[in-house]
């Protein structure tokens, strides 16, 4: 199960980080939960998230949104993920906790520490396929300004 | 011996990165050698390190006198731990060599890279559980005025 | 498969990290393809590159040509390497797409990222080995400065 978590993630990070959000939501059952928090706020319990979705549906929305905003020439963001720590398999899934850091390259050449932190997910095979039926994803820093552009 | 190396050594990640520095010395055998010294000390040969214990009684000590000196609110750290590489398997244990990463999050927000190296690792199997017989700790910086805070 | 590239990456990673540069070009077939690019030529199709190397004699001539110009101290890199992504297994190779992140180390201690990309690999068995018919080191950022001085 650990070599098969580490090719999902490696895959959702490739989608990403190429550019193909359209492609994103199909990592995700319909009825899913894709959170993007804080630890603080994670530790304190708080629900809402800075971005929330419960649905596959919200996650294309999402994507759709983006693209229509985005009107500046993007960044590129890339993933690098930890190993993968698995906490249990249950009949809900099996759910994982992995650490990332994802760095960004602006287009002047620079690149920065974008974010750290870790996703805590459950897991779903459905039809032979992985899908994350849950991806809460939990940022060390709280600051928030730029995280809500791309997916994380 | 892969896939259980990459477990352990994320089993041990999260523990640090989520604050159970109470658990860490659990994952070294009583008579332990850990260590953290610069690539410029081990090269050489230094045998001292700039944190060097040889018992996990030691290890245990090490988190009492760090939790009663911190006072100030705790940063946040995060691994991110490379690729595994064995180096051979013996009486003794399994040796290998994995290079790492750890970011830092500040209370405000900022995160940096905090320390790069190589874990040099043999590992023994007691009772059926992975445990680290010794960790030596090699960074790449040698830099050492914060390294000293939490374990790597 | 996914373990085997693992351990290749690793292996690879500490052999430049290790400062074992002549052993390098020893990693890839003796007809190879080696080339350092960024992702916006990559993108546009340009076959040429910032380094490209089309054979192993190659790789060992960039290898004594550094060697003769490096007259100062070296920095010291640190490859942490992600999760590989297999994207088929064909009569001439495995095809996987791994991302990557280098730091570098200065000599007075300070560490920065020194540059994250992909690698889009076709690694070949040959007796036994896995080796590299293709490795193409796309970087993120199009500063390309520094990047000349050491293997990616």
């Amino acid at each position: 199960m650990l070599l098969r978590l580490a090719a999902l993630f490696a895959e959702y990070a490739a989608t990403i980080d190429s550019d193909r959000l359209e492609e994103w939501p199909d990592f995700f059952v319909p009825e899913c939960l894709y959170k993007i928090t804080s630890a603080d706020n994670h530790k304190r319990g708080y629900a809402a998230g800075i971005v929330y979705a419960d649905s596959q549906a919200m996650l294309r929305d999402r994507i759709t949104a983006l693209r229509g905003a985005n009107i500046f020439e993007r960044h590129s963001y890339r993933h690098i993920i930890g190993l993968p720590l698995i906490r249990g398999e249950e009949s809900d899934g099996v759910k994982a906790e992995t650490p990332f850091l994802v760095t960004r390259t602006m287009r002047d050449g620079t690149t920065d520490l974008f974010a750290t932190g870790v996703y805590l997910d459950r897991v779903r095979e459905i039809e032979g396929r992985l899908l994350f039926a849950e991806r809460i994803v939990v940022c060390d820093s709280s600051r928030f300004d730029t995280l809500l552009v791309i997916p994380l």
